[in-house]
């Protein structure tokens, strides 16, 4: 036995649970009268964050929440879900977002499946919500939201709303940390696209440090200002909400996703950061000229799926962005690679600097470990940039696991990884970049295609405003690429215009055998929908 | 049993021990051609550093050191003590740093102590380590720093040189993380002014949070770069050896700390961050003008012990530094309150700034709990800036206890929290602010006088460059302050001049009777040695 391991034990002075509340108590304490959230006209200090927040904890134990329940929300990205962030933690219950834009089946069986006890409702979805009740098992106790900064004609389903229902609650609420910093903080229902919804429980621990990776990470110093145009029911808003209290930031909530909204918040709350989808930066870039306005300080734009491409890149330096893109499932909290910059990289030409941006790249500070594996016999594949295998993780920011579904769970950390479903290779300097979800890979004739490369080549054409590949099944390939293209406004292209530009930039057999000119669906935040188009494929 | 108590379990691919070698780990991978270390004209890049690093755990693991093994060293602030902060803990050892300015005595009671295996020896330190494995009842094996950069001439001790030892050590070593992120990685011995120095062990999980809080607190952005003038012994130089490869900045190594060389590498290797006491601040500003160069950029200086006097923050803002003031100890792994600055008090008035300046703060990020209680009662005190209690600690960077310790370990954490042995205040804002060390308190006719406020007191006359203020034994009044007074270059000053000062500015019971005209001991730090004043004070 070691010296080290006699009498040094763990204690109350010496241990403390990793929890993120610790974060907006410090910045309450330090900062109190610092603007945390602005919403609309309506701000709201740390101390008052701070004292909200456990006034919602006081009210959920008042009413009989424990430990260990689900608080269901149904809610924009306003002050009430900043405040569940905190306060349905500071009294152990799991804080269960739920995407606003759900048909009322789904959020069914969300509210079923976690067991809901208590569900806040947004004015805004009150219809949904309705529907939803109807068909649910369960019968939590609703709270409506009725924001009165921007007023909405919903019917109030609940017994009583928000304000009320917090009014009751002890704003000097003893909350403590967490027993143990593995207990969960949080529900999120994956858009599977097969199946019923998998629920991804997250930790304490985990979205503690995952609060200090995205301040390091995202260099967001003392007092940055942080907009909300990444919806908060999508991994908990990659959690932010736990990371700006850190540097006692400042928290601009925004209802819904608009072009003059989002210009008029930068300029007038000095905006510092702000996340979102591709197609955000669309919105930004395709705003008409009276919406946009001058920035004056370098904002940074944080973007996850979809690469961006080069002349949307381009088009968000000249607004006066600065675009960082991470990779990440809501498995992993939000981002867990991150294509961090080389300044090396600035003196290459321009296509080249964006090939280097396209790919996905190393492990978030608060992953430990980042590979590519053949799913099959485990190895790592070379860092060729060629050898396509599966993206797998290790680390505190990976779930815990699906809830209630030990077969998911387990199959998704067979082997001792996470496997992320995505297919990607290594390119030698240890940056990883996709090249397909597992399940969007194409296999046409024993080959592998990505559907991602031909997309890629189909992006680069002159009329192409958006497109996505999928298989179409094929008796003597099996499988043969089948392109679906969203044409630029007035903007023309033929099925073989389009077919011979794929071939003059690509294998032969990697080529669309059918193009098929539609508007694509899109999911709420802007990801297209390739599960949609496997039918229709199908049917040619 | 709640339903997210079933199976989601901790897992290899959920669950990883913190530690901060993976900091170094993927500042190799992601950034390998970047410099990690300066030292005169050899530099090192973080490819090499992680490599060099590894081949120190592997000579370490072939010669038969293991896990819960101590690993002394007796080493400048040089590349070598850079590797072995990341070299020791990947094989499970623990680095024990040693003063290099300790008398050879208390050297080998540390060696002696800490059971070590094995001793790395600077040669400009080779005479005192000789001298203490003459005394040692230990007989570690000795590896000498040989540094060819700046050569010395003390005898070479060991059986063999640093480079040639590491050399047997494999690149690739396969280091994992600790089996547990409560194991030990550093030993640290207190410069005690009673009794036998405590040895404070400090573990992986401490470090590694502690290196997200220098980087968050210190603003340290991507590849900034750090001047090492704070000895990297002093509790493993407050984790920063663990915080700057996160944003993988370059470490500027400093044999020395000079003036000239100090200017000289913040001028020509653009250093954007440095730590020290305040007698770092005093070298800066008193260096000669041939030896002073101009700072273009803004420069963090960080300072702890006592609070920056008003001339002193001056001169540093006029040079060129930002300064911010933390207090910590050894048992908190360097910094665990700061100085937070509100941007409100730019506005205030001089000497009020400078008051706020001289505050402790409030916690540190990796810091939960910072109190100040009654140490009997254990009670909080009222933050009325008034009440002095004991500044207490909380949280996951206080130390694991003192190496075969017992009492002392139970004492120090006494009701669940860790004493630190420092008296305060707490203001109404929740900033601490030290009144004394326990043991300096004075307490004169049932009064407790805080030697630190008379001693601000006496800082504050014209003639007065340092003093310090002990207890002198009184019949009628148990003790009465005594002043020892080092006077500025050829200023002058009486006994009664400066007592009519203390009495036109203290109330009369806080006035020292006795004052002492001295050259004041200082420790290598700069930190002035107040038990050494005990006894003259006894005698006058």
């Amino acid at each position: 036995m070691s010296i080290y391991d006699q009498h040094l034990d763990k204690n109350p002075a010496n241990y403390q649970q990793l929890t993120p509340i610790w974060h907006l108590e410090r910045a309450a304490k330090v900062f109190p009268d610092t603007v945390a959230i602005i919403h609309g006209k309506q701000q709201t200090t740390y101390e008052s964050y701070y004292a909200r927040s456990r006034q919602l904890a006081s009210a959920l134990t008042k009413i009989g929440i424990c430990k260990g329940d689900t608080v269901s929300v149904l809610l924009a990205n306003t002050p009430p879900m900043l405040e569940a962030h905190y306060g349905v933690p500071m009294m152990g219950a799991i804080l269960h977002s739920i995407n606003t834009r759900i048909d009322a089946a789904t959020l069914a069986f969300q509210l079923d499946h976690a067991e809901s006890k208590i569900f806040f409702v947004d004015r805004e979805y009150a219809e949904i919500a309705k529907e939803a009740l109807l068909i649910a098992k369960v019968n939590p106790m609703v709270i409506d939201y009725d924001d009165l900064e921007f007023p909405q004609t919903g019917e109030l389903l609940g017994e009583t709303d928000y304000e009320t229902f917090i009014k009751d609650g002890d704003p000097e609420f003893a909350w403590s940390p967490p027993e143990n910093e593995w207990d969960s903080i949080s529900l999120n229902y994956t858009s599977g696209t097969t199946g019923n919804p998998k629920g991804v429980v997250n930790h304490h621990r985990g979205a503690a440090l995952m609060g200090y990776s995205n301040v390091i990470s995202g260099d967001m110093g003392k007092h940055h200002v942080y907009l909300w145009t990444l919806p908060m029911f999508h991994a908990n808003g990659w959690c932010f909400p736990w990371s700006v209290p850190i540097q006692a930031g400042t928290h601009v909530c925004l209802r819904w996703v608009r072009a003059d909204a989002i210009y008029d918040a930068i300029v007038e709350n000095k905006v510092t950061h702000l996340c979102g989808a591709p197609i955000v930066m669309a919105i930004l870039l395709n705003a008409p000229d009276d919406e946009k306005r001058k920035i004056e300080r370098n904002v940074n734009f944080i973007t996850a799926a979809a690469p961006p491409p080069e002349a949307v890149l381009a088009g968000m330096a000249d607004a006066g962005f600065t675009v960082t893109h991470v990779y990440g499932l809501t498995e992993t909290y939000g981002p867990a690679v991150v294509n961090e910059w080389n300044s090396d990289w600035d003196k290459l030409d321009a296509s080249t600097r964006v090939a280097k941006k396209a790919r996905q790249g190393v492990r978030y500070l608060g992953l430990e470990g980042l590979t590519v594996r053949d799913p099959e016999t485990m190895e790592i594949v070379p860092s060729d940039a060629k050898t396509i295998g599966e993206i797998m993780f290790q680390g505190n920011i990976v779930m815990k696991g699906y809830l209630k579904n030990p077969n998911a769970t387990d199959e998704a950390f067979a082997g001792g990884w996470f496997h992320s479903g995505d297919l990607a290779v290594m390119h030698p300097d240890g940056y990883i970049q996709i090249r397909d979800r597992s399940k969007d890979i194409i296999i046409s004739g024993g080959e592998n295609i990505s559907s991602i490369e031909v997309e890629d080549t189909l992006y680069k054409h002159a009329a192409v405003q958006a497109a996505a590949v999928v298989g179409k099944p094929d008796e003597k390939w099996g499988e043969t690429p089948c392109a679906f293209v969203e044409l630029k406004p007035g903007a023309t292209a033929t099925e073989e215009e389009i077919i011979t530009w794929c071939r003059d930039n690509l294998a032969h057999y990697k080529c669309p055998r059918n193009v098929v000119f539609i508007e694509l669906p899109k999911t709420s935040t802007g990801k297209i929908q390739k599960f949609k188009l496997r039918g229709p494929a199908k049917e040619l």
